[in-house]
């Protein structure tokens, strides 16, 4: 519930209609994608970096936190606004300011839904590559907070690398230009370190991003295994022959009949793993592409490779994939979605190790993932309505976090720390690597107005870091 | 000349034959590949993380700074010991220490030479990207200090996209570790942060990098144009058609004749400019896109494509480019290698305003270069025998600098700031940018003891940057 000096100091900033503050509206912010929850003191719906400046302002002045928000998609609960924070939703500053289309540049601002980008410049035959599942709802400003990624980022990176430059406004309310339109800007990579911070360090209001030519050919595949093994030893033959698939994702079985049962994409339902890879390039070189990956899965045992005769049976195969966290709505009420990284070589290892958990915890886990670069999704079925439950999916999900950690993984690939991880941050940083984190958001955020209770461990609730000087795991 | 007290501490931790302190010696050492100089108080050579942080406390007690030197290749002065530091040399930490073949990932110590790794890799069909046209002699510590490029980065990206952890020395002595083997990690991006940091915020003793695997095959073109405004055209056409070449560089009149009485290359003394384009693949994809970027090159009025037939013909023909540099030495006992990086759009513009300054200061000025992402390297060339002539040289690089800041460029793609350009910051930062930056470099380095005098403008000689807020140039 708000004060009214705070209410009305808002409502000055960005005018009566652009801020809720009743307990009803209040009710409709206080969720991500995430299982926690936290109500906002008050939400603000600027047009502009000044009004986000003013706002910052005053929110210091009074004492009270802000916390953005894009379209709430996150899955780490990076955008609930703890501590009564004053939530800043970029609901209004949804504008493409420039397509510079020689240099391949935008600039947008951090409202602009991902696909909305890329669908305005079509016509220039470019595109923007990152591309969460979420792609149709989420904000380009959220995904520079989480350092989002998606199925297409193995060949191309992730937001990190498509960001070039940034208006931000700092903790004080100081509008400050990080980066530009060059590839690489000299000095301390301030951009990149503002990527993936989630809101901590400053709130983001404009974002000059890289766009990529699409590509003249595209063609899609759909290997059908036996075992996860098989398949995962292919993603790994794959990326060792050279061809780097633009996407490289796998399901398992309980993934594959969660989908046939919700979107029919034609995966049979007997497979041990289905990987869906594709490759791009032009129009010369895409079928040199599609031989070599289908003799890397031959090679390994597959029992069928498809390639998808038209756009039709290729959006066909990938709204399968795209579909698949949705369809576990067919297996069960509710599911967990989880986001970690490994090495590709320990993929047999860490799904066996997935296996052992589902079994000791008696919930089944499904797992579709983008296996090119290692990166996880277990998905925890669960049922809300069974007492006792969600602290049983939360505890089956650190020890996943865990076998992570032991393999030499990263504690997230994509979705970010937010209030969901950060107090198991002690299971991949030592003590000195957060303290030199928490030497930046001091000397940028001194005050702490800036997102609170994200991303750093809460005291006294979290796993204790390993003292001193931390060994870079798995060698 | 070093004072007793700090010389018998390096010694006791370092070893009495891996300090350095006579005159004589140390003269050996004040050198870069910039113009600049400055001698340092002693030099030690340490072979531990253990034994870096043991100077760095030592230096600390003392009030002495320290500069980290790779092999004294870079361009900008960053590895010049300004203020009498302590050069820490790192030419006993050369060791590859792991080479992970199916994460392609490898774990080096700073003073390993770029081509060192690459070679001892070959035999798993891997290499790593970053080749600074120094990369025979340049070590991978100081590559990530300068965030240095090279002709192959414009596909895969520059060192700080092949760098995924380090271990790095705190200017307290604390050791810690950023990052990992993960492509990306949580948390405030640190790795980023410390790739071109120019040993300012601390001293890098251990490198993850990113392997990639050799391309099965490379094929090298050159095309041979009348004007550099058709070559710059087709620049900007190549990578418009959706061929990224591995490399895209080129080399004017001037430069054509350098190389010609020098490497005879081969490359034709009457061309306006000549582009040398790298395209890489599978065996089954490569010819697609030579032909792709030779029609380009058609389109775009070249009088002659030639495509190299064999490795031997390749070899020629990079030796050309990569003897560019040393080449001068046919036109000019001394010359000047500036970097910039511009749009590729304004390549013309650009180009024709250096011409210009090359005429106001009687000066001739050859541009040998990565076309490609526009990463200019005008060379100035010059006699220092000529009084005043240096400063006529330096004058010269400031408005070169002036143009690309004009066009919304960056101030250095690959070569970094160090003390060669601290002082026009001014051009491309304002001064709320520098103060976030100076910032970061308090949070860290409190005491200043991490290579002073570089980066950061020198206060009354800088020029003055803009007040308050800097909107993105070039637009």
């Amino acid at each position: 519930m708000a004060n009214s000096q705070l209410v009305s100091g808002l409502q000055s900033i960005a005018g009566e209609r652009f801020v809720l503050w009743k307990d009803y509206d209040l009710m409709l912010y206080e969720y991500d994608g995430s299982i926690d929850k936290a109500r906002p003191s008050a939400v603000v719906m600027p047009s502009t970096a000044e009004q986000v400046s003013d706002i910052v302002k005053l929110c210091n002045r009074l004492g009270v936190p802000v916390t953005p928000r894009g379209a709430g998609t996150g899955l780490s609960g990076g955008c609930l606004p703890e501590h009564d924070a004053v939530l800043i939703v970029f609901s209004k500053m949804t504008r493409i300011l420039e397509v510079d289309v020689p240099n391949m540049r935008a600039v947008v601002e951090p409202g602009v839904v991902n696909l909305h980008l890329s669908n305005h410049i079509a016509q220039h035959g470019l595109y923007y590559v990152p591309d969460p599942s979420s792609q149709k709802a989420c904000t380009i400003g959220g995904n520079v907070g989480e350092n989002s990624g998606g199925p297409h980022t193995l060949i191309y990176g992730v937001t990190t690398n498509h960001v070039l430059g940034l208006e931000v406004v700092l903790p004080d309310g100081e509008i400050i230009w990080t980066g530009g339109k060059a590839l690489d800007q000299p000095g301390y990579d301030l951009t990149g370190m503002f990527v993936g911070s989630e809101g901590t360090l400053g709130i983001v209001t404009k974002i000059v991003v890289k766009l990529t030519p699409l590509p003249e050919a595209v063609k899609t595949l759909l290997a059908v295994f036996e075992t996860v093994e098989d398949a995962s030893s292919t993603v790994g033959g794959i990326i060792e022959s050279g061809v780097i698939p633009a996407a490289l994702e796998m399901m398992d079985n309980l993934s594959v009949q969660a989908v046939e049962k919700s979107v029919h994409a034609g995966y049979p339902t007997d497979a041990g793993a289905v990987l869906l890879i594709e490759v791009e390039g032009l129009k010369e070189t895409v079928d040199g592409l599609v031989e070599a990956a289908a003799s890397v899965c031959r090679r390994n045992n597959a029992r069928e490779v498809r390639v998808a005769k038209d756009a039709r049976e290729r959006n066909l195969l990938w709204a399968g994939r795209k579909g698949a966290f949705g369809a576990m709505g067919r297996l069960s009420p509710d599911f967990y979605v989880m986001d970690g990284v490994v090495p590709r070589n320990t993929l047999p290892e860490v799904l066996a190790g997935i296996e052992r958990i589902s079994q000791k915890y008696g919930l089944r886990i499904a797992n579709v993932f983008h296996a090119g670069d290692g990166n996880l999704h277990p998905l925890v079925l669960w049922d809300s309505d069974h007492p006792g439950e969600e602290q049983r999916v939360r505890d089956a999900g650190v020890e996943v976090m865990q076998i992570v950690a032991e393999v030499g993984g990263a504690l997230t690939g994509e979705h970010g720390i937010g209030s969901e991880k950060r107090d198991i941050m002690g299971l991949f940083f030592s003590e000195d690597d957060l303290t030199t984190m928490r030497w930046l958001k001091q000397a940028l955020d001194p005050t702490g107005v800036c997102n609170p209770g994200k991303l750093f461990p809460t005291p006294g609730r979290c796993i204790k870091p390993r003292p001193g000087r931390m060994p870079v795991m798995g060698w």
